[in-house]
This record gives structure tokens, C-alpha cells and sequence, in this order.
């Protein structure tokens, strides 16, 4: 023997990947083929620079060539269900898909993204049966999180958009909410972001105070949804950040300053990335290991 | 740091890969993703179950997302070519292309076999200049076999194909020779395999025998061009098979024991993946590396 480590690729590997752009920063690649080293599982998951130009070619040649299956990100969460076979009721309720499965030839769509959230949710401990949430963001993260929290057990959600075309995203999610999963029983306001009165006293109201924005992100680090002057936080609230690059965003150390509970974007990410891992193999990410080794070099 | 060897993809691992059915046992998998690792190019090969039905969307979505390029086998070589920008000389005097190769969004198709023969013969230290050739075969390794011979300096080469629809293809690829290739001044001959009158004058003639058919692979491997009542090899012939499993074929080693040198299929097969290893990356393959590790184990 020799002492090259070869690739462990050989002609039964299967092709996983990620459509989407710009891609360079994703940490989908390194997640997914660490679960699959961790577990023996014979898949590759690489990333393609697809934007909705390249999109219908991509995704009908992944179906062509066999691929196991495939997320999609920014921009293509909505248009890839133009070139799909199937909806999963949580790719139908968003109108968007983040994770496609490649099932005996037909592409079926599911939306990991907002199971992530809730799932990382309930990871840390938190009740959600009966609650208010507060939700800032009408975007790609901010609907899934809307529409699964929705069926989640909770009793209402505010969800607050800045008034330009997110407003509007966040009236058809409202709208959404209240008459086509009436049977869910939860109740969905909607409000400017502009209005400091209304936002006051919503998360006054609610356990949960969630950023479905890319406010605080770098290289807007600097930012927050709450000013100063806001005085919203308190011990017994819950604040949530769908970021993770900084893991501490400026809400978060705002929310930490207050004693409120913080919970970062990194569960979110790890988790979406999980139940796509588990629609692809079949198998469970070890969520644990997986996040242990992705993070222990403190990245961020 | 933990002990887990990450297998080494990150978002901005480039897919190459082979598009062909059945690929089960391919061999290039492993041959270019050993270069790659020897080499340090963060490339991955992957194999994908493609026939004619599913290529045009296999070939688009390479493209689409943006792969380097990939190999195309059975049975796809020559349908390739209609989705396909631009051909390279070695794919158009073949009408077939082994090696597409994505250059800034166009597909480009070549053909490594032919010259992954005559490079082998070359480090072999067979002299070609002025040589005339016997080849049995007309079908996907023959045919680039030929035509590369007739561009490699020998004076002379007789074709012999089994009379059936294999004689119709012999005769395109004689007439290609005879006709489109005026310039390089090589005469092609046209024979039916069952004519042994034939075969015996025009070994006896040839410096070179070559066997360019699938017969003498496993599971065929009791079977052979020649049978024994055909008297035709020699001390001073050079007696070369496309066939690498078994390393050793019928042939060769009825070869062998009349005197006469033999080179089996496994350094045709090294040469064509090497020379798409350079079309694929710029780099060369580090070929007798790969050689040594991907038959330490003498698999076959």
C-alpha cells in the first residue's frame, strides 16, 4: 500500500449539490460531506454557480444524471418549483423550495428551511404551544419560518416588513396564514416596520421576538432591527437571528445586554441542512459531530 | 483537531465526470480522482448512469453548472456530438467524442482515444514511421484507433471486420481515410474478417496486429481474433489488444508464446484518461503514479 489518501470517489459515489449564486461562502459543501465522511454514506455534494438563467438546464441534467438530489438557494428558491415534478406540502405552503429529492426519477420539492428554524427551537428548549411571535422579515428566510411556525402550535403571529415590496410579501404571507391554513388556528397580523408603536407593544405581547432579515449580517454587522431608543427587550423574552456570520449579531448582544434568551442562525442552518441530509440518504446527520467539527476552528 | 479525514470538497470543487451506462466498473472514476489527489487540483469525477434518452439533459446540465468538462462512453460517443459547440479535429475525423471539455460556457468535443492508443505504442518505443497495420475492429475503439494511425506517420493500414453491420462502419472509416485524409498519404484496405487468405497476407505484411474488438473481455476472455489454426504470429510482430480485463487476453498470450511483443489495453486506457486529465485542467496526470496505485492490487 501506499500512503496517498485517495478521495474516497469511485463510480457508485452519488451526486448531491447546491444551485444557487453567489456560492462561494456556503457551508452546505463542507456540512453534508462531513456527515456523509462521519457515516460512511458513498454521496458527493458539490456547488454550482446556477443562477435562474442556468436553472432549468441544471436542474433537468441533475435529474438526468441520476443525482440523489439537491438544495437550492438564493435566487432560485422560487423559480426551481417551475421545473419540478412534485411539491411537498412545506415547498407548496412557501411557494418556495430549498431542498429537492430525486425520487426514482421524479424531483420532488421541500422547504427545509422553516422545520429548521422550528426544530432548532424546540433543541433549545423552547414551548411553543400557545405563544405570540413577533417576526421581523417577509424574505426567503423569514416565510418558511412564518408558515411553520404557523404550525407549530402557536396562537399568533405579527409579522413586521419594511413598507416597499416586502410589504407586500408579507401581506400574501399573512393572508396566506389566515384563510388557507385556517385549520391550524392561528392568527396573523401584519404591520410596517416603521410603526414603533405597534412594534412595541406586539413583542410586549409575545415570548418570541424573531429576525428573518439579513440585518446584522456581514458586511452590515453594524446593524440591527432595534434601535437604542427602543426599549422592547426583557428577561423573559426570547429574541432568534436566522444569522449566523456573526454568530453574536448586533441584536443578539443587544438581546444578551437586556438578560433576554438568544438563540443564533447556526441551529437553523445546521438543522435545515439535517433534514435535507435525511431526504437525500434517508439516513440521520450527526448533528452533533457535524457542528462540533464545523465550528471548532471559531470561524466567525 | 479531531481525527476525521474530511474527504477534501468545499464550495469550490469543479465536477468532472463520465456520462455512459452501464458504468458500474468504469475505472476512471478512480484513475482521475487519484490524479487529482496526487496533484492537489480540487476536482471531483464522478460517474453518472446516462444513456441516449437522458444525455441532451445530462450535456446541458454540465453545462449549466458550469462542470470542466466530462468523458462520454458507451453508448453515447457519437451522440454526443449533437449537443456539442465545437469539435476538435480528433472528434471530427471520428464522428465520436470521448472528452468534452467547458471552455467559458462551450462545450468543445474531443476524442482521446485514438491518440491514447498511439501514445501508448509511442512509450512502448514502437516505431510507427513507414509501418503498415493490420487492425480487426470498426466499432467505438477502433475507429478513433484508425484514424489516429492513419495521422501517425505508418504507410499503410488494412481494416478487418466481421461481415455484418460492423463491415458497413469499416468501410466509412476506409473511405474517411482514403478520401478525406488524402494529405497524410496512408492506404487504407478493407477486409472481411472470415476472408483468413486475406488476414494471413496482410498480417505477414504488418509490423503491427491490433485487435480493436471487445472479443477476449471477460466474459469472453476464452475467445480470440485468431484461432489456433491461424498461423500468422511471429517473433518481429507487435501484437497489441484494447482489451485490459484481463490484462492478459487469449490473444496476448498466444502472442506471447510465438515470440512475438505484446501491450495490452491497460496503457491505451491510462493514455486517453490522461490526455482529458490535461484537456479537463491545463496539468498533466501524474500517469505512472496512478498506474502503480490503481493496479497495486492487481484487481484484474
Amino acid at each position: 500500500m501506499t500512503n496517498i489518501h485517495e478521495r474516497n470517489i469511485d463510480g457508485k459515489t452519488k451526486l448531491v449539490g447546491l444551485l444557487a449564486t453567489p456560492i462561494g461562502h456556503s457551508l452546505s459543501p463542507r456540512m453534508h460531506n462531513l456527515g456523509y465522511t462521519l457515516t460512511g454514506i458513498n454521496y458527493a455534494y458539490l456547488a454550482f454557480e446556477v443562477g435562474n438563467d442556468e436553472l432549468e438546464a441544471a436542474v433537468n441534467g441533475m435529474k438526468a444524471m441520476g443525482a440523489a438530489g439537491f438544495n437550492v438557494s438564493m435566487p432560485n428558491k422560487m423559480k426551481v418549483l417551475d421545473y419540478l415534478d412534485e411539491l411537498d406540502d412545506s415547498a407548496r405552503h412557501t411557494r418556495a423550495s430549498n431542498t429537492v429529492v430525486n425520487k426514482d426519477g421524479k424531483l420532488v420539492g421541500y422547504n427545509t428551511d422553516g422545520l429548521g428554524y422550528v426544530r432548532n427551537l424546540i433543541e433549545h428548549g423552547v414551548e411553543l404551544a400557545g405563544q405570540k411571535v413577533t417576526l421581523v422579515g417577509s424574505g426567503g428566510a423569514a416565510t418558511p419560518i412564518a408558515i411553520q411556525l404557523a404550525q407549530s402550535g402557536i396562537r399568533e403571529i405579527s409579522i413586521f416588513a419594511r413598507n416597499d415590496q416586502y410589504f407586500v410579501q408579507a401581506e400574501e404571507n399573512v393572508n396566506y396564514i389566515n384563510n388557507e391554513m385556517k385549520s391550524f388556528g392561528v392568527k396573523a397580523n401584519i404591520f410596517p416596520l416603521e410603526d414603533k408603536d405597534a412594534f412595541r407593544r406586539e413583542v410586549a405581547e409575545s415570548a418570541i421576538l424573531a429576525n428573518g432579515t439579513s440585518l446584522g449580517m456581514k458586511p452590515l454587522d453594524e446593524l440591527s432591527i432595534i434601535d437604542d431608543t427602543l426599549d422592547v427587550l426583557r428577561k423573559d423574552l426570547i429574541v432568534t437571528d436566522v444569522v449566523y456570520n456573526p454568530q453574536k449579531t448586533k441584536l443578539l448582544a443587544q438581546a444578551q445586554e437586556a438578560g433576554a434568551k438568544t438563540i443564533n442562525g447556526l441551529g437553523m442552518m445546521l438543522w435545515q441542512g439535517a433534514l435535507a441530509y435525511k431526504l437525500f440518504t434517508g439516513e440521520d446527520m450527526p448533528v452533533e459531530q457535524v457542528k462540533q467539527i464545523l465550528f471548532e476552528n471559531d470561524r466567525f
